[in-house]
């Protein structure tokens, strides 16, 4: 079902979350990371307990990054080259290498059900650097395709080029050539402004394939919600929701209320009167509150499950929206 | 239903699993502290969020302590006299004043089912100083007595007296005289041997009313649930199950896992083949692993999962033996 909001378990696990607790909120699409995983505890041993839907207990759909984003945000040392990159983990210093063929055998290692391409994900300003990191993504991508083997895994394409309109029609058109079953769309929400993001996305709406779904990557608030999947946005990706949570901060609605502040010592009200999550079905913001100044895991437990809530019960609601054909102004009232 | 083990919700919550979790769990009976909640949000504030059950969303039984035992086991600098405890916060240093009066207020105040009368906990084998303590708790039980109001709560008085049997007897038939709804035996499990346990239980037994319940104090492990409800205990509580959880180990039967071992590394079984509890019907050994070295909160909540299990479900196991005529078997093949 589309929209979907897909929930970040980056090390095999959504944060703070138990598998029960995202069946129970609706989630059916759960991210998790290549990079991490590769390094810790390893594709081979996830592929000899089963696979990674097994080793997390995960029986929805899956989807793994190719780990390319993480390669070039969180490791040190790296060396990029025409055939793939050299990096030190964050982990423990010790030296790797993934190239577009090894990324998909750690992906298909996972197994999960939804693989990327590995690509090179440019700071989005930078022309000439896009222009390269661009150049080497879809060399990469058909490496990607060539070398894939399950039939049970779909293999998307990612769209780069940064803030560059020109760029971004040459990649969609070339991903869209390849014939992946789906398509991304990486390389924003990396510092571009709102205007330059919605331009890449009009301008790669009218590109890419209207019968596949297409994934904006690392994307997750809910005005970015709104606003990507009026711009043709199937499918999102983000830790947002579960890293507020970690740190006190709740979504609501349009808003974020940071529940430390003194103000909700004796609120009753939950953080969202008309929220039907388990947070705000049964619990006050003062007792919120309390969990944090105890230091209590539950309250990371808690916020999560609210602004988990809060993107899935939206992408729901914008699915509703569609079919009732009533999208548009769904979409401007929220926008108000 | 007795025997009843209640998870220990210290602030207001059971460390990393949430209320709907201990429900599914069968918990029947949650304790929370005194000291802590005193301290952290206030018994003021919890009265005007509707009491403790509102609070935390607890909406089956409750019990709170009275503090003594935190008083003299958490607290900077007490200072005992026959009239109360003074002593500083282990939060911020502040003074505090806690005398059987106030425990009560402040048990009024949080609204718990079962309230305890505020007593003095003595080093088990200091003869001297458990008869100053015993003669102060029976002074204190009776002034809890007096000064309680609330016809929805029952106050338990607490035997006290150390290792020293004649102590415990005079201890158990005071306490009994004054006609509490359930009587509990406190300052046990600190320190003292088994033996010297089993012989204190042994003697308050046959003296403690049989009608009425006997709680065991901060009381956790399955070896002491079985041979303390073997000798008529009805009601423990302890934070074991969830600390344990928290520092990776697992309570497998009699036995404990450490599950950081090396040896659990690629064990795709689960921590007991025989548990039904989420945990062992849903994660391998080496998934529990890989959440404790990525250093992930859900190992926490998986494994308090299981081993508030292991408790609970054993309780339930002694109830239908009991039920069944068979409970001196039942035991004696436990301690095999």
């Amino acid at each position: 079902m589309t929209p979907a909001f897909a929930p970040v378990g980056t090390q095999a696990t959504v944060k703070a979350v138990t598998p029960a607790q995202l069946e129970a909120l609706g989630a059916n699409l759960i991210l998790s990371n290549t990079y991490h995983l590769y390094l810790r505890p390893g594709d081979n041993l996830v592929a000899e307990m089963g696979g990674l839907h097994k080793f997390m207990n995960w029986t929805g759909p899956l989807l793994t990054d190719s780990g390319g984003f993480q390669v070039f945000s969180l490791s040190d040392n790296r060396k990029i080259d025409d055939n793939g990159v050299t990096f030190k983990s964050h982990i423990d210093g010790s030296t790797h290498r993934i190239t577009p063929e090894k990324s998909i055998s750690i992906q298909e290692n996972l197994g999960a059900d939804i693989i990327m391409a590995f690509d090179e994900c440019a700071p989005p300003n930078d022309r000439a650097y896009n222009e390269t990191a661009m150049q080497r993504t879809h060399t990469w991508a058909q490496r990607c395709l060539q070398v894939k083997t399950r039939p049970d895994q779909a293999l998307f394409g990612i769209v780069q080029g940064g803030i560059f309109i020109d760029l971004r029609q040459r990649s969609a058109e070339y991903i869209a050539s390849l014939g992946f079953p789906g398509n991304a769309i990486g390389g924003l929400s990396v510092g571009e402004t709102k205007e330059e993001m919605h331009a890449v996305l009009d301008a790669v709406d009218l590109i890419l394939p209207k019968s596949k779904p297409r994934y904006l990557m690392g994307v997750g608030t809910v005005d970015d919600l709104l606003n990507s999947t009026l711009r043709g946005v199937d499918i999102f990706d983000c830790v947002l929701p579960t890293r507020l949570a970690r740190h006190n901060a709740a979504m609501s609605g349009r808003e974020r209320l940071n529940l430390v502040n003194a103000a909700y010592s004796h609120d009753p009200s939950p953080i969202d009167e008309l929220c039907t999550c388990y947070t705000c079905r049964n619990f006050s913001r003062a007792y919120l509150r309390h969990l944090i100044l105890a230091k209590e895991m539950l309250s990371a437990t808690l916020l999560s499950i609210h602004n988990l809530h809060t993107l899935l019960q939206l992408s729901r609601n914008m699915h509703q929206a569609i079919i009732d054909g009533r999208f548009q102004s769904f979409v401007a009232e929220k926008l108000l």
